[in-house]
């Protein structure tokens, strides 16, 4: 529909997806048993397919919705069901050519329909076919095509524009959906609101210095403010991108395994059940592993940390210059690795946790990771923060067992020489910026150009390998067509990209989040630093999409999902860290190095309670107030339902009930009044006598008898008021 | 409708409302024109009229909804409405006669529209009739009457019943309304909730004593259920009885005065304006109201708490005896003068801000008086656990200043006797009893006994007075048809009594809770004393209702309003008090006299921040357990939208769009493909050459053509397989 395919050397040939089918080298007959399978269930919904060699024994099946009346019935039976639930204010226009004119189709919404058609279970009128999962083992992905045109274009716009407005983001939407351009509108929003920090920052540093209170206030209220407008600016976005609600619409898992099926008692339906207490039971893992995460990664960083203090700072001995690395080392050989099988762990035990829908099964996830990064990212400067320096005194003599330890080594009797230790105030400092500047760097580095380092490498070794083997080379592209070649090449290529998880983007920004909320009063140009990574993290980001990872299936969102629980944790932890750090380093006039405790832990404390409560008044105030605030999307919305009422209303009213219901004048009051009555008399004279009710209503027949009778009781009564008066 | 008016002595005549219209003495034709208008204005909108006298200078205008057609057409237009803005699930059907079978029209909705049929202003269809307020000041009240045979068996019911349940909450929504229904509603929820502390509570007094953490935890988890299960409970009726949203459907304040009309941007309608920025500026004087009623209230308890520990605890001297009720007296006379002042104030500042709707209007005004409230229940207690017993020692020395006031107004030298001082552990305990029990009992008589007694009091002296001026008397009743003279004289009782607010018994439950919540650490026994007290209340208060107030107008309510984030502050709160409390006065083995700030300031702050954190998760992990609930509510709820959907999904798929969309087989999916193939050829051959992108997809004519292809692949690699294992 909307699709503008050109055609030439960049076209997708209005390929719709490609089906990576991985032929297994065990058995053919299995493997074209499944292909058949695979080919039918999909040309049963309605596709168009064709097949291709793959390269590296698999094959492409291409498909696309065969015709445009297939499309638009989906296109309005997904529209309909959104009014169902509420996402869309109005029904869709039966009249379907004005219809499809006036709202069209966007490359989007087709591809998210057309990926429905394919995934979804057989009796929901789907082909059912799951990747890699069961029945559907060899299916490796099913994957929309780059356009590359487009993303030419995109990069190039992106990488000379200094700011990324609204039509940037609505671009995305209509080519990835609502679920990545939510990413890139949050990051566009919390660029923007970083330039304050930023500014203010430079000023604090130059003015103020580290550890100043006002720097922690405003940084609090920022937060606040940023948090709040986020959640406003979400519910903004979704109206304005009419997906407000769609998290209603669940998508059902397919791993979901069922205990038994129940009938619903509410619509009768027949519904797959598991039991809430099973998963309750499972979900409680959740605890003993975000301890697990603790004491791992918790341990191995304590473990390091008392290892370098040692080393730095205590021994002195032989090798130092050397021995300085060993803590780096270990925590890079051990700490991606611990994550990783965490990560995996973590994966393992939501899987368990058995959700019915995506929704359910991936903010499950994301708690989990946000816990482990929570650990990894953050347990380092906490402990600088608030074990190494207050405590440092008490704790460093224990450093002693390392000692020990290295004493059993040497030869020599005499004790390894270690120089009297002090507590390092800068190390808090040195920390914040090495995660604040050089991780993010570091970051940037193994996100973006490694693995585009790593697959142009594997990439050349592959063709010199194919080269050696020249007669398989052959033989997989003799069967290409001329006009094709460019295409099929570009495709497989593409096959054997990653998957874009827009959760690793997302947990970035939330992690980097946390550090300007919790410890920018250590470095107050934190922020800065994190305008300048924002901006290029943009482009990077939109590079990734675009060049080392598959076009992402454009699914549908309605917010941030479960970030936005951690945005809101992390600010909040922010007003209690910003606190304590003020409180426990300000002081750094008279040393920080006594222990704090015993001199002022009950004023730590107030400071901490203070601050906590100032900063949940204030955040009560803040949603108070841009709840208040008007927004285009709420404007429209606004829009839409009054528009969508008064039609109604007018329909419904139109009927014959409404006639002569008000307003027929005071003649008319009495004529109804008089008619009642009469048909009352008519009741009286059949019945007999009428009954004291109707008595009642007789005395005064119509408005002007009251009137009448108001009146001559208005002058007795001041007749009587006037008689009483000269009484007296 | 369904109202079942039984004729007799006790009969209701069928009147829906009374207008009570005071005749101004001043003018007598201003009068007439009045009344004429005010009867005319009635008329206008389809009431019958009837008038009588009302005794003392005053008129009663009777009315009721002169056709069943012009009830019906409103019953019709307010069920539309609700179906528009969400709060029913279905459009009223509409056949008109079955549908009104199916949802007959309550007493509580034909008085509920009547009055908004005399309120509502002109333009909107109404009779524009707003009491005591501007061109109507002669409108004393408009009040529906009493059905004395229901009030008559509702209290004798409810004085012989253990324990009321949801039918009786039913019958009271029926007849006065949801906005009532929803104070008994909650009044029963949290009878029902008081039975366990009050057994647990017994239990702890009788085994833990007093102060103990235990019973602090278990009292606070409970007043997160608490609070948390009523938040459900409020939903789940709201659906039940069909008013879910009706907060949505915003009542206009007639007392609202716009500066300007503007255009609404978004629907075109003229909208009414009232700055924003003006409002906030007049909403922030409420910071003031409450400084200074903190100021007032909170001098006027210290000052007599003062001078009742100098002359209890401190002085010595001649008229002690006398003087211990100094305080007593003091508090007697002046507090409530002043919270009758400071009520007013707050009135005055609402009226000021100058609210659109009638919700924001009581919304704001409940914030002030829980406010005030809070300060006048609470502070005593808080200023005996908080300053009295730990800083006693210091202070008390301060209260020399009486003792040298006193020393003037003696004659003699010598100085006056005083014993020593000692900090008094038991007050607290005193205290708390005091405003659990004494308070309650006293507040019990205030509210019911005396206003009872006042009213027969002065029933009793007017009769006297009116026997003694018999002749007036006669002239009054004279015009009494003697069958209506029972009525008659019943609705003169009736315009004379109070209207019944619900705010007050709602706030007198929710300080009552904050006992509970805040102090009942310090004498377990609380509950049980509420648990009586509240057996009593309802009975008092549906008493109150049916004997000493005008019955209600059936306003609609979706909830207890605003008096829900009180409780919730009271129950977050609860668990930063009862912290305290039990640090402070659990020691009292060793004494509690000693100043805590020195020894252990920060172990308290720490037990304050642990317990509020706590709090704070434990309220998380309940909401969400609760909220995965299920309750008949929801559940009508999801049955009625399923219908629904059901429904307008059949009509609208029934129409042509969605034939042939999906499962054709096999077969079919390759008709659809070689139907359009060969639409596309013909395409081809009528432009020419075919484009790169219909090339593409001929190479495979259909499905079975990709499944040959496909095998064929598949067998190569296999063979190519088989040749490289071969090789190696």
């Amino acid at each position: 529909m909307a699709k503008d395919s050109k055609p030439g050397r960049r076209s997708n040939f209005d390929v719709d997806y490609v089906i990576h089918y991985k032929i297994p080298t065990t058995d053919a007959g299995e493997a074209e048993a499944a292909f058949i399978e695979l080919v039918k269930a999909v040309a049963d919904v309605g596709f168009a397919t064709e097949v291709r060699n793959g390269g590296k024994s698999s094959l492409l099946v291409f498909v696309k919705i065969a015709s445009d009346k297939l499309l638009t019935t989906q296109v309005y039976k997904y529209r309909i069901q959104d009014w169902l639930y509420g996402v869309r204010a109005s029904a869709p226009n039966q009249d379907l050519t004005k219809y499809f004119e006036d709202e069209p189709v966007s490359e989007a919404e087709r591809l998210r329909l057309a990926y429905l058609l394919i995934t979804k279970p057989k009796n929901e009128g789907g082909a059912g076919i799951t990747p890699k999962v069961g029945h559907w083992k060899y299916v490796a992905s099913i994957f929309p095509l780059h356009d590359h045109d487009f993303n030419r274009q995109w990069i190039k716009q992106w990488s000379t524009k200094y700011y990324l407005d609204n039509d940037d983001i609505t671009e995305i939407r209509d080519r990835f959906g609502e679920r990545v351009a939510f990413y890139f509108a949050f990051l566009q929003s919390y660029f923007a609101f970083l330039l304050f920090p930023a500014a203010f920052g430079l000023g604090a540093w130059l003015l103020l210095g580290q550890f100043s209170w006002f720097y922690a206030l405003v940084n609090c209220l920022w937060s606040v403010i940023f948090f709040e407008h986020w959640k406003m600016k979400e519910v903004d976005l979704a109206v304005q991108w009419g997906v407000r609600g769609v998290s209603k619409i669940q998508l059902p898992r397919p791993q979901f395994h069922f205990e038994r099926e129940a009938e619903d008692p509410v619509t009768g339906e027949i519904v797959k059940v598991y039991s809430p207490m099973k998963r309750l039971a499972r979900q409680l893992l959740t605890v003993p592993f975000a301890l697990a995460c603790f004491v791992v990664l918790g341990g191995l960083i304590v473990s390091c940390f008392a290892i370098e203090i040692f080393i730095t700072e205590v021994y002195n001995g032989p090798f130092k210059q050397y021995l300085t690395f060993l803590p780096t080392i270990l925590l890079t050989v051990f700490m991606p690795t611990l994550q990783t099988l965490l990560t995996k762990l973590a994966e393992r035990l939501t899987e368990i946790e058995n959700y019915e829908t995506v929704d359910g099964h991936q903010a499950s996830l994301v708690e989990k990771i946000f816990v482990l990064n929570f650990i990894t990212s953050y347990s380092p400067i906490f402990l600088t923060a608030f074990i190494y320096v207050p405590f440092g005194k008490i704790l460093v003599p224990y450093l002693n067992v390392f000692q020990v330890t290295a004493q059993k080594f040497t030869t020599e009797g005499k004790p390894l020489p270690t120089k009297s230790w002090e507590i390092n105030p800068d190390r808090l400092t040195k920390q914040v910026i090495y995660f604040t500047v050089t991780a993010q760097i570091v970051n940037f580095v193994t996100e973006v150009i490694v693995p585009y380092a790593k697959r142009k490498l594997f990439k050349a070794v592959e063709e010199v390998q194919a080269e050696m083997s020249a007669e398989k080379q052959s033989e997989l592209h003799v069967r290409d067509v001329p006009e094709e070649h460019e295409f099929l090449k570009r495709v497989r290529d593409e096959a054997e990209l990653d998957v874009y998880d827009v959760t690793v983007d997302y947990r970035e920004m939330v992690i980097q989040f946390g550090y300007l909320s919790l410890f920018s009063v250590v470095w107050p140009l934190t922020a800065c630093s994190f305008l300048i990574n924002n901006w290029v993290e943009a482009r990077s980001d939109a590079m990734k999409i675009a060049i080392s990872s598959q076009r992402p299936i454009p699914w549908r969102a309605d917010s941030i999902g479960p970030w936005l629980n951690s945005l809101g944790f992390l600010s909040w932890l922010g007003s209690v860290t910003s606190a304590a750090i003020v409180f426990l380093f300000n002081k750094s006039k008279h040393g920080p190095d006594g222990s704090p405790w015993d001199i002022s832990g009950w004023a730590l404390l107030l400071s901490i309670l203070v601050a906590e409560h100032v900063y949940l008044v204030v955040q009560l105030l803040v949603r108070g107030a841009i709840r208040k605030m008007d927004s285009p999307g709420l404007q429209k919305e606004r829009a839409e339902r009054f528009t969508m009422r008064k039609q109604l209303l007018e329909q419904m009213l139109d009927q014959d009930v409404t006639d002569k219901s008000h307003g027929p004048g005071m003649s008319g009051g009495e004529k109804i009044t008089r008619a009642t009555l009469e048909e009352e008399a008519r009741q009286i004279s059949i019945k007999g006598n009428g009954s004291p009710d109707d008595l009642f209503w007789q005395r005064q027949r119509g408005a002007s008898e009251t009137i009448q009778i108001g009146r001559s009781l208005i002058s007795e009564q001041a007749a009587a008021n006037q008689t009483k008066a000269k009484k007296k």
